[in-house]
């Protein structure tokens, strides 16, 4: 990797980030939240080709393709039914290096660049001319042992990858996992979107399978309350260390038992409207939070996105597809209620993201510079980048301080790039730690012991993985 | 110019902006959208005088000595019934002289400075003891012919300046250019809004000139259809590329024809209220997207100014008189019909602008970067600045990419300022993608492949001028 | 203080900064609005101890430790019935120091750290080690006749300080001070929301304070309003500048008289509701303004924050706990009234300060940057930060000018912390226009002139104490 990449110009300041990064470019990398999926890790089988391993999977990279006019039947992008434009994978990298270029100064261009360069280890840039050389070379590497799954993770030096699962995902990978003896740490952690989200196609069926997976009687609300307890206690038992909600919203409000039981039963018949699954959202993230002071997951909420933005995209090839786009977001009032509830409880940890860096300062860092339980996530989606870590920082830290954000979360579904994403972000903290160091802000002592933090110790508290954050 | 305007203090950063700047600072200058006037290119007399050329049109500069308690009309500004203070222009320049110190650090004050120094070729810095000696300089210049408006157009090295006119507008000040003979590309920009608006006071005015122009009943709506079909058809006779709209929200919403036509009905009884305003406005942004599907034109969307904010001053002066306001703007939601409609149609662009700068990250780069139709509009009016312009490339570029966004569009009324506001754009560019090369953010070659792009390039594509997007 | 403190890196800019800073390092301070009192300079009595100087009256601080789980009674704040936990103020310091790492990066701690050296005189840097030695260290200074407030007023080279009142409070310490033949300058502030706010519990005895102290019948509306013209010029008796409205939002809007009458006499009934709450407060916004017009205090309006937003913490220990989440805020709408009204009166200046940052250049320098009578707070509360102040100026200069906004304002309740926190300012701004200088932006002679405005006379202009701004 360059070894000033993201450095500032000025001379002393990038001596200095050089020297903080150094202290901790090694330490291990904790994954607590992202999107890879354990079936990879319990079969272990060799990644299929360079496409389908780094563009099918990646809306990051094939949205950008679109945008300029590249279909996503030519990028062979799955349909909803299953089928696929048939053709050659190798046609698709093509095109992919055809028009690498437009990614220049985007933080999936230098993903895949840097990827190339430390994971697969040459330094022929990608374009046109240089598409099947690199496909072939990639192809190559998956064939050998050393980018089978497991040993990706060993060689990125993980010491935990947390993959996000439903309430009514069968767990069965992740126990063949522990089953197994394989030392990685492949754990799930608990999103249950799929049974409180009544406004879901899918929601019956998924309330189907909880049951079953549970024995509960998910027909009442209060057996639906039990069910989602005894999969927590499911989750908790492979290795779960926190939960995540992706709600419109982020309102949170508690309904009677006898309110929520209600629209419970309207949804069951089919008779819940946009108001009701608005307020059961809201309901059920105040039942979580009371249910993490119960067993002490860690609470992550990830609003603020309007998905499949587009529709005809949507009907013929579903969601993931590069076209959720974020929308405004409110948090001071809407967390009321779950801050004056349990914001102060000893046993809870509310982990807070936004795409909406407008309640940087004015909501989010004055929320979690006040409440025990609340802490941030870092610059999530669209800004974990360059300039998207810069404003987070600058944003929140002078209100928030540093002990009540996370360290980073890189929340990816491409594999291959988890390491490059750790070391962006963690050379981007030694330049803005070196910045305030040089300009006074912080002694060279307060820089030295919050590096790594920021790296590594940080995230291993917040996310209950060993010391006490209080 | 000074050598180094807007350039870093890094030497490093600085030796390459300064690289990058001059291997494109003589490229043509491409002026796309603006507000200057086809009649200046027709006539080709020489102006007025200093004030009347740089100081009575420009709400800019007259905004900022208002603010500190000089009044319209000791500034001579007409009056909405045509009327003015009586008085020597040289002694509203004597004012704006004695109080140009309020300009410090705004890209207004930097535009006349430099504007002094490259267009009228003086170094005398203005200010209440050199008013009478500038004001005598520029008196001179402006009677030379070397200061006509044909000549400056070519020592500006213009390729193509286009004015915006409402649909009503009687073009015989462009016709009379284009038969002329004369080589400047003098092209009218299609701005419906005087006749898409119903809420306008001269609204049945214009659709009554309308109807004249294209010999279509306007009294109906689908012959109201034909008339802007028609009229679109006329502008792009005379070289035009583009569309624009001025709406208050960038909300899309089709109606059915029957519907539409009946609002219409209503508005031409003067019967239409502020919701059947706001639908309509809703509707004729489907349909100007529609018929640039058909003729190509690039539409172009300015929203949320609250205008005339100030209601005495608009009573008494009209409008345009620097009392024009943001407000919040919304653009996920309020586009996703148009997007869902024609964001993805092989023969449309759309223009996004924006002077909500919280959208830049949150709504606008996401959306560019997904919908192939859609493009972003350089920082405008307010933001068209040194800060401004390095927020919006520092906030959309990562999301969207260099080439989902166009190059510099100037949108000014003020004309000897167009190649300085061109020269700023460049230079902050250039010292933008030095930064990033020498971060390891781009390589030298990708940053040397955007200098023209984004200073002449993509604005060239965009509108269709030349090369293809995609 | 570090000589260099908050000085870019770049030697060039670093260079220009010190020179700008050491020419205005030594101007008096001015203070035209804050949270001091007035009594600790009628009493001169030495205070107390480092806890009850530095910890319990300063919310920044506490709840920052609130934040990482230690209990406001651990901290010995009192409680709403005034009763307080009992124990030693040294184990509240204690618990500080061990904890003052949290502070890292953050203007609390830099406030304290320079504060130790420059006004205790002390480079023991502050944690758990040295609690004890600094504990002591302080308290010794405090007996010192040297720390006094009136000593420190003098030793801060202060030359005027406003504390806040509202229109019940009774003035005689500031009667007190102004008799005893002291030389300093405590003013009060006129705060009238302790009565103009229909929806606080205390209204109706603040309205009985009102009445005695002005002998009006509050009983009536326009009692009530001669009631708030007397209290004025009592206050401006006392050397009174400004008001200030803690308003949630900056609505203004004006009722007829017969209107605003009715909402007073259900509000005395104790019928006012919610909607009556935010008309009258529009109301007397409007009224306010118009009473500034005529005896020429300098209106300043401080909205959108979500006060005690923990209610249990409120219930408890009451309001100023560290509770107070800002909210997002509107100003083009909301002042239209007002400003259409009173916006380019002679006699009128208004000072709106936003915890919104989102407003700056959307809203507020638009606004500054037309209407006469408006000018600009600096970054406020949570935002009054080295980043804070940096996004403010290059939010808001390029479009209002430097002359539309004031120079700074400490708002604080530490009184130690007052040179501290001036000191930063000034070297923020004198690093910032360095900034320019080097860029090419201001001339030397602008950044030379601009620096003392900046530091001291933009202030002392706005608030009336010298010169005039127009």
């Amino acid at each position: 990797m360059n070894n000033d990449l993201f450095f500032s110009p000025d001379p002393i300041v990038r001596k200095n980030a050089r020297d903080l990064y150094e202290s901790i470019k090694d330490l291990p990398l904790l994954s607590p939240h992202g999107h890879t999926e354990a079936r990879w890790f319990a079969e272990n089988t060799p990644f299929e080709n360079p496409t389908d391993l780094i563009i099918t999977p990646d809306h990051y990279i094939f949205r950008m393709l679109f945008s300029r006019g590249i279909s996503l039947d030519s990028l062979r992008i799955p349909r909803k039914d299953g089928s696929r434009m048939e053709g050659d994978p190798r046609d698709v990298w093509r095109l992919f290096a055809k028009y690498f270029y437009l990614f220049a100064g985007t933080p999936t261009g230098l993903w895949i660049r840097e990827e190339l360069r430390t994971v697969f280890e040459t330094d022929i840039p990608l374009n046109e001319k240089n598409a099947d050389l690199l496909y072939d070379h990639i192809d190559a590497c998956l064939k050998d042992e050393r980018f089978r799954p497991r040993s990706l993770y060993e060689r990125f030096n993980l010491e935990l990858l947390s993959t996000t699962n439903g309430a009514a995902y069968d767990l069965s990978w992740h126990e063949n996992i522990a089953r197994s003896g394989w030392k990685g740490c492949i754990v799930p952690c608990f999103r249950p979107d799929d049974v409180t989200d009544i406004g879901r196609p899918d929601w019956l069926k998924n309330l189907g399978k909880l049951g079953e997976l549970t024995g509960e009687n998910t027909e009442t609300f209060s057996g639906f309350l039990n069910a989602l307890r005894k999969r927590r206690e499911d989750f908790i038992n492979l290795g779960c260390n926190s939960t995540d909600h992706g709600v419109k919203s982020p309102w949170t409000h508690r309904l009677s038992e006898k309110d929520a039981a209600t629209i419970y039963t309207q949804a069951l018949r089919g008779k819940a409207d946009d108001e009701d699954q608005k307020v059961f959202a809201a309901h059920m993230l105040m039942m979580m939070a009371e249910m993490s002071t119960e067993d002490g997951l860690v609470m992550q909420i990830h609003p603020g996105v309007y998905r499949n933005h587009d529709q005809s995209v949507y009907d013929l090839y579903g969601g993931d597809r590069g076209a959720d786009i974020p929308v405004r977001c409110e948090y001071t009032r809407n967390l009321k209620e779950l801050l004056n509830a349990y914001g102060s409880h000893p046993n809870f940890k509310l982990v807070v993201y936004t795409l909406d860096e407008t309640t940087y300062t004015r909501e989010l860092a004055p929320l979690a510079g006040y409440y025990p339980a609340m802490l941030l996530g870092p610059a999530w989606w669209f800004n974990d980048s360059f300039q998207g870590m810069k404003r987070f920082k600058q944003s929140v830290v002078e209100t928030a301080g540093f002990y009540n954000i996370t360290g980073f979360v890189d929340d990816t579904r491409a594999l291959p790039s988890i390491p490059v994403r750790h070391d962006f972000s963690r050379r981007i903290d030694a330049d803005y730690l070196a910045h305030l160091m040089v300009q006074g802000i912080l002694t060279q002592q307060e820089a030295e012991a919050l590096m790594p933090e920021l790296a590594y110790g940080l995230t291993k508290k917040v996310f209950n993985r060993e010391g006490k954050l209080r």
